[in-house]
């Protein structure tokens, strides 16, 4: 701070701010201001005296950290929420969430999905989302006009479905919503081949060749059970991640998503690669796909980021219970108790997910001069008693409902638990509509 | 129903009932009627015309259900919550735990933590615990005067502790506890018996005696890890189940909490015995001391509860959050997604825990005749939509936050979130105080 006036648009005076990074660091008593979008200051609450603010908000017994970020997702598919449960992934898909999509999926399913997903998010804490789903454009501007930061991957498949009907179309189409929304501040288009098992060689390469080109993100499904990478063996004689990596597809522009079946050499790929895995452990559990043994990952330096998957295989989409699911995994999986700690899985649900995307320099901590995407949880519950360390009440025992403030490139997306952008009954009107639609039609 | 007109203190129209008893159904459009501390009438709405009711509630987008029992938990601990994390199970106990309780612990410590955890646990839709800690006369208070159902055991050791100075003593004044309260409605007073490697063999023999004579429940960690069992049979050449069972502690009576280190000999012990099992999942993930495999233990027919164990090591008391963590759990520590699926997993969290405390023809279903401790959980917030299923809902959406009424005994403990029975503010200030003392003293 320099003595000069600094003119805020929001002045937060919380009991605790968690920055993120450093890593593990809870502050006392100390403020965050915001100007414009963006974080102007992180200082002592004694120091705020030269800040002149149009709003001030006190909020004793809360805490301020980075905005969540869920590095995985189909945020259209909230509809199908509890549409099928108990099924293994295959059967799953196959006969129940294919049909049911190829049924119903539309522009309109998927812009009420989207937004019925965004209104879960902000408030459960979640202000940036990673989307793979059908019409990327729709998902795009749902965002875009609930004011929610997201990366939208576009998919890419070999086969046709309801948004276009070979990859070629899928790339162009793609590539021309990540045209529209290039000026966008919130929406960033990337790439999103669906999975190796569902995208040939030749298409794949495709997606490497013009991603290195844009110098763009690729995000990708991977090695999500051993049955798919058993199958891939015995198809191509190599496992999934070793062919993506021979056609130029592992990165650090790479987000590989889920990675229960790793070997030591499937590590030290990844790891020399640089490239980024996207753990999703609910839905893993959900489907008994396997273990992502992130534990490994974080010992090799690998980027280890969190995301919750549809709602229609967590059933959630809340980053708090998320948060808490890893890092309770991740003991029992390794029988290690002081694996995971509170702030590797906070940094997981934050700063790894910007790292992932490739904007951790903008995103994910709160830093003076960093994107303003910032969440006030309120620790005043008896379920939160007492406090000795907010960072544990954050994972150990939020479930997200405790969320009260969001804000996204600074501006208010919830206020008091209100949503600001989003109007909850008619989101919830749609909801039901399309309820009463697909079950119609269930086989 | 007959044509006699019911007199009803309380008439309650939800969208939806899920009586628990018959499994997996979910009733639509029915009411429930409470008189006294009895459900009086589970009826069609249609049906309910003849029923004068003091007092008529309608829950539109709300489900009804039985509250849920918490089978295990050291209520008192709720002060502890977060003061030591990430931690293996002994060093968690030696160096933070048993220190700070050596401490501590006092009769308003049990006080103050025991009321603490009621609080949560009502707004997270528990109304029956099960307790083991010290001072359990001042748990049994706590818990009777919050109007809160609990099963009180009484904790025995063979070394002295704040509350008693050997197991003669524990024994004597817990069977005086269970005298105090013999004529409460609320309270039931049982054994405790902490551990096999904390009691020795002649006084659990003691109370294997006393608890066939007086026909009473015993409840007793057992097998928490793999450590506790082969440091069992290192000393004594025999697993910690087999020397219990010799000593005639294994029967209908037993409730065998953790669990975690089970071979196919156990499993066929326990089921030939009819002894309970408590699976308190995030404990066991977070301390790393295995996974009670559920699974097994069901398809041989042995009774499986549910509990939280403390929220020092959970760090919650959030039945919903620990339903979600053992159905995923137990799917993919079997890798077969169909296992526990929903419908088992709510029956684990209610009538379960009524069968391993021996009060199932009382209570843990919404059936006619039986007491009247109820839920009401509203389903409409943007995290639980659609509803196709609103079993699969309760257990894979829901966080414990939309739980709006609970009844116990017929009496409302909370209505539209607000406690009826404690001062939060007051709790929450006297854990503050609490922590400032604890934190003053830490090693």
């Amino acid at each position: 701070m320099s003595d000069q006036a600094l003119h805020a648009d929001t002045l937060i005076h919380p009991d605790w701010i968690v920055p993120v990074v450093p890593q593990g660091v809870v502050l006392d008593g100390y403020s965050l201001a915001i100007t414009g979008d963006r974080i102007s200051a992180l200082l002592p609450r004694a120091q705020t005296g030269a800040i002149e603010a149009d709003t001030v908000l006190e909020l004793p017994g809360q805490v301020l950290l980075p905005g969540l970020i869920n590095s995985h997702g189909h945020a259209g598919m909230s509809l199908l929420r509890g549409y099928a449960d108990d099924k293994p992934l295959m059967p799953w898909l196959e006969e129940f969430i294919w049909p049911a999509e190829g049924a119903h999926v539309s522009e309109a399913f998927v812009a009420d999905g989207t937004e019925l997903a965004i209104a879960e998010m902000i408030r459960a804490g979640t202000t940036t989302f990673s989307d793979m789903y059908f019409f990327p454009d729709i998902a795009a501007r749902t965002a875009q006009t609930a004011g929610m930061r997201c990366q939208i991957t576009f998919p890419v498949f070999d086969f046709p479905t309801a948004w276009a009907k070979n990859a070629d179309e899928y790339i162009s189409k793609g590539l021309a919503v990540r045209d529209d929304f290039k000026h966008s501040t919130l929406v960033r288009v990337v790439f999103g081949p669906h999975a190796p098992y569902t995208v040939s060689a030749e298409n794949l390469a495709k997606v490497a060749t013009l991603a290195a080109e844009l110098d763009v993100e690729i995000h990708i499904h991977l090695h999500e059970t051993a049955g798919e990478v058993l199958q891939a063996v015995e198809q191509n004689g190599e496992r999934p991640l070793d062919s993506l990596h021979r056609l130029g597809l592992i990165g650090p522009r790479t987000q590989c998503v889920h990675m229960t079946d790793l070997g030591d050499q499937d590590i030290a790929l990844l790891a020399g690669a640089g490239a980024h895995v996207v753990h999703c452990p609910q839905s893993n559990m959900k489907l008994a796909s396997g273990v992502c043994p992130v534990s490994k990952l974080m010992d090799k330096g690998i980027n280890v980021a969190l995301g919750t998957d549809s709602a229609a295989s967590n059933n959630n989409l809340n980053l708090f219970i998320e948060m808490q699911a890893a890092a309770l995994l991740a003991k029992v999986s390794s029988m290690d108790a002081t694996r995971l700690a509170a702030s590797d899985a906070l940094a997981m649900a934050t700063i790894n997910g910007a790292r992932a995307m490739g904007i951790a320099d903008q995103l994910g901590s709160l830093e003076t001069g960093k994107l303003a995407d910032v969440i006030a949880v309120d620790l005043s519950g008896p379920e939160l008693q007492p406090v000795y360390n907010p960072l544990s009440q954050l994972v150990y025992a939020c479930n997200g409902s405790q969320v009260s403030h969001s804000w996204v490139a600074g501006r208010a997306v919830m206020q008091n638990r209100e949503l600001t952008t989003i109007d909850i009954d008619a989101v919830r009107e749609r909801s039901e509509n399309w309820r009463n639609r697909i079950e119609e039609g269930r086989p």
